[in-house]
């Protein structure tokens, strides 16, 4: 045959009418600046190499939870740099996120997506400050949210305890570990561009990896990303308030009777005293019982690590480590499992272990007698909680028990209605309180299995009636009409909004 | 306030212009109906599960290499259901793959997608009997067709070792381990639909895993997926060849005087012979000059492992394993990281580790006078190889090694100008041959650091014309006009055709 090769691609090309370029056949030198293409000497650098412009949607990931230095961090570099505009899409925002206000206020911040609102952060949206209202998404609806295309990242800033020059990143090696990179994950695949910023640059190739060399466009090194210590302050402390220690031991009772504790059922209990002190009251159980449990999911405490490590618990299935106990043991415990949020609860995903979960224990700021449940606003009406796991367990697990005092000082949790729905009341199937237990009326035959196991229960109107008894009848909190947040579903619809407090109602 | 939540929420979805629907609130009960749903009685029934059609791509990946029984299997259920015109895209195709002849003869294979093709269905598309030309590519080149969207499987269906009901899967714990899933990892994230062929299924959640629940819809089980015993078989089993060891050993002399021999260089060594024997010449040099590498990449070997667990390469990034021996160190060996074909070796990746590889030694079927190299058709112009990870690793290593004896049996191997170019010769910087080496000119200090190490070297047109000497000059083989493969070099560019033999050639 007499056809040189270049006439027989450029038939084959015609032929097929296939798109074809030029292959690059140049050499790319393996150069150290080639091989340290990703690492910018500072957040600046790295936003800038970005191509960052306004109205952008730049995200994080809240592992640190109230010790994240990060977002605070990078959003007063974006100040600086003169953006504005931008869409805030933070995983969740704790109290030391007050200085986003100061950003809203000077237009650098213009959209929050999240799924919690704390501190004076909380107050100051409430309060009406910010044009458009937050969007409050639960943890898997985040990553439906990305799914869907309405909130696609175009720069994700996520910290991480260690990486290398390539990206390949851990949560769980380092100095200030947060363990799970759950929500990093979801954010490392959705985002168009990602900027890893860590405290270590560790040889090539680090592992194990939780985010991946093909997922990292840029690389900043700082001191501290985070402060480990703070990660299991507040909510997720554990709790030694009496009355917190008698519900969670009576919802530990009810789980024993439920007709769901086998031998491997599976558990998730989310933050809050009595959810969190739940586990420890179940430990006695399952020994006299023998039973021994499949998984524990969601945010993984030390109280679970104890039960996995004793062997109660086979493995433990992790999206966020709720304590640097927990942090400590992704890096120990081979049977200790990170899970992107994609896997953990997302509606939308083609398997997400939240659809495996036989119980799972919540907590509540308000649940009425329909028992929809109010995680986000406090009785005041301003936004003060986190949407979190909520919907996302509650939906699918066998039995979902909120855990709540019947009153807090003189403020009743059972409510006639809730200020703001997060959870519907179709998916709780009991609620357990210091002044009784309440199963919905939709569960007929758990209300049975729990009477015949000599377990009392009430209407849940006589709990809410007891309340008022106790607290009176509280005045309505007065509302303007425009709303402050739009609470979203799991599924990406709108399940409630939360609206501006009225002026004379503030402070 | 007095407005209803169905009054707030309208009026909060008409103010922000929302999507909106109406929230999935029926609770989806746990049933063991439920927890199963992905599990399906047989392929066919999987198949019907994701509705397949006429004319759709099929993928499956080469992890268990000449010991696939999967390919078959599913192609002929495919034909029993009646399905035609598909597009197969495997990873790559083995001696085993010959059944795919009948189900080209019979319309119901129209197209296919490989990095090889070998035996009598190389033999077969060679000689003109398949309508479109097959589309061969590089391992990199795979992902990059699926990430600009030209080859997105409609259905893979991947082979694992075990996975539980919700599709957590891994090829290196079960029986017939393959190993890594390196190439399946790909399939898995760009597939419209995966389905899952399993020897055993676990409890959930089966861990550590490849593959992961969010990423499958459907499982089928059947007694086995492969065997093992084959993976190591052909051209990846260790030579006893005394030519064969010649050439390693001098390969393993050029390497240690290259300049690129130091302590922390990474390696990686290509299936076939010469190439697979490098790592075994290379032990002593390491331990007399206190070398360490810090990886070895690609297809990993038992030699490898052996190195590894001696202590002699830090870590192994494994994105198939060549052998039995590699696919059991993958469970064994915390350090020994398995990778996506996209981490491994995509164009269009954010980080691929090819991009970090100092030194790579390659075989070839030919090598010409300007270096291009032919890893796919045979001396007689029949397609008998796999342009694999050639491309990938040349294109980046800053050592790029060709191992081969100078003539086969009466076949040179080098020529004037290769029948099919796969690797442009700018990317290839040296041949090693049983009759000489010879430098690349475009390389002159490596050159002149092999001179001043006393390894002699000659010019590439001296091997060629000792060849000659040696076998004749062979009669040119004579091809029609029509295109019977196109070389999809790793960038998505079409960078060769290979054309039908004309028939007096046959046989």
């Amino acid at each position: 045959m007499s056809k040189s090769r270049e006439q027989r691609v450029a038939e084959s090309i015609a032929q097929s009418n296939r798109r074809s370029f030029e292959p690059v056949v140049k050499k790319v030198q393996l150069s150290n600046e080639y091989l340290a293409r990703k690492v910018c000497p500072d957040i600046e650098a790295a936003v800038r190499a970005c191509n960052l412009s306004d109205g952008m949607t730049v995200s994080f990931h809240h592992a640190y939870r109230g010790g994240d230095f990060i977002l605070n961090q990078v959003m007063d570099v974006l100040a600086d740099m003169g953006f504005r505009n931008l869409t805030v899409a933070a995983s969740s925002l704790s109290g030391c996120h007050d200085p986003l206000i100061g950003h809203i206020q000077n237009g650098v911040v213009r959209k929050i997506y999240t799924s919690g609102l704390r501190g004076k952060l909380g107050e100051f949206i409430s309060q009406g400050h910010m044009q458009e209202p937050v969007e409050i998404h639960s943890h898997g609806g985040r990553v439906q949210l990305m799914q869907s295309g309405e909130l696609i990242p175009d720069v994700a800033f996520l910290a991480v305890a260690s990486c290398d020059t390539f990206g390949n990143a851990s949560g769980s090696l380092g100095k200030n570990i947060c363990g799970s990179l759950g929500y990093a994950k979801a954010d490392a695949q959705f985002a168009r561009q990602v900027v890893l910023i860590t405290e270590a640059i560790e040889p090539y190739p680090h592992n194990p990896a939780s985010i991946h060399q093909d997922q990292v466009d840029f690389i900043v090194k700082v001191d501290e990303v985070g402060d480990s210590s703070k990660i299991g302050a507040g909510s997720t402390r554990m709790t030694t308030n009496p009355r917190e220690l008698l519900i969670a031991r009576r919802a530990a009772d009810v789980i024993d009777k439920s007709g769901y504790f086998n031998h491997g059922f599976s558990l998730q209990t989310g933050s809050g005293g009595a959810s969190l002190a739940v586990a420890r009251f179940l430990e006695d159980k399952m020994r006299r019982q023998n039973i021994r449990a499949s998984f524990a999911l969601g945010g993984i405490t030390a109280s679970m690590v104890d039960l996995h490590e004793k062997g109660l618990i086979d493995k433990l299935i992790d999206v966020q480590s709720f304590d640097s106990a927990a942090a400590a043991s992704l890096a120990r415990n081979p049977n200790h499992i990170e899970v992107s949020a994609n896997q953990y609860a997302n509606f939308g995903s083609k398997g997400a272990s939240v659809e495996r979960l036989d119980v799972v224990v919540l907590s509540a700021l308000e649940i009425d007698t329909k028992f929809n449940v109010n995680v986000i606003t406090g009785s005041d009406g301003i936004i003060r909680g986190a949407s979190g796991g909520h919907s996302d367990t509650a939906a699918h697990a066998r039995l979902a028990i909120i855990v709540a005092p019947l009153v807090r000082g003189r403020i009743p949790t059972v409510v006639k209605d809730v200020l703001t729905t997060v959870t519907p009341g179709e998916h709780i199937d009991i609620l357990v309180t210091d002044h009784g237990i309440a199963v919905n009326p939709k569960r007929p035959k758990l209300a049975e299995r729990l009477h015949e196991a000599g377990i009392d229960t009430v209407r849940i109107e006589d709990l809410y009636q007891r309340a008022v008894m106790l607290t009176g009848r509280p005045d309505a909190i007065r509302f303007t009409d425009r709303p402050v947040a739009v609470i979203r579903y799991r599924d990406g619809s709108v399940i409630d909004a939360v609206y501006q407090i009225a002026a004379d109602t503030e402070g």
